[in-house]
């Protein structure tokens, strides 16, 4: 696996994971999460090495396609940056800074 | 269909429209967009009037059980009522209650 995309991957995770089958949530919590290593899983699950790398290549897949289409860990994240600066502008007291930013929050909702 | 769940199954599809195939999505706008009866739609894609009724309330189904799984048009309906409680609480000069609205509306994305 692409270790560097692990972080972005278990991410995305948090929001798709729901939508896997229950071996595929198996799999992938085992190997991102808890650090079993591929022939572990294997023995553990009574399938080879191979089958459970296809297993975790393709969840990868879903989980980029479905963030691809439906963009969730990114818009949530834009809500919260945008509230971040909400709170700043609060901070300083530009309550107008403010308003204007709240309303771009919320155009970025409707436009979803 | 059942007319009382159209306008809460269209809500749903503009979020989830994008994960069904074409044909689903195709059918799916012509009855409950364009007001085709199930008899026009079946016509011009020439299938059966029954294909296209089982179509539709397969991708009823899809919809309703990507919104159980992932909430989205719940998520975001109250994401955006909180930040018009947030513009209320401006509204009235009470920034710490703004400031309070804000990190609840925080919370919430973060618990997703």
């Amino acid at each position: 696996m692409n270790i560097e995309n692990n972080e972005r991957l278990t991410q995305i995770y948090q929001f798709y994971g729901i939508l896997l089958t229950d071996t595929q949530r198996k799999y992938f919590s085992d190997y991102y999460f808890d650090d079993f290593s591929l022939a572990e899983i294997a023995e553990n699950a009574g399938v080879s090495r191979q089958a459970v790398f296809d297993n975790l290549k393709r969840t990868a897949k879903l989980l980029e396609d479905y963030e691809a289409k439906l963009g969730l860990a990114d818009n949530f994240a834009a809500i919260d940056q945008g509230l971040d600066s909400v709170l700043a502008s609060l901070n300083e007291d530009n309550k107008e800074q403010a308003i204007l930013k709240i309303q771009q929050i919320k155009q970025l909702i409707e436009e979803n």
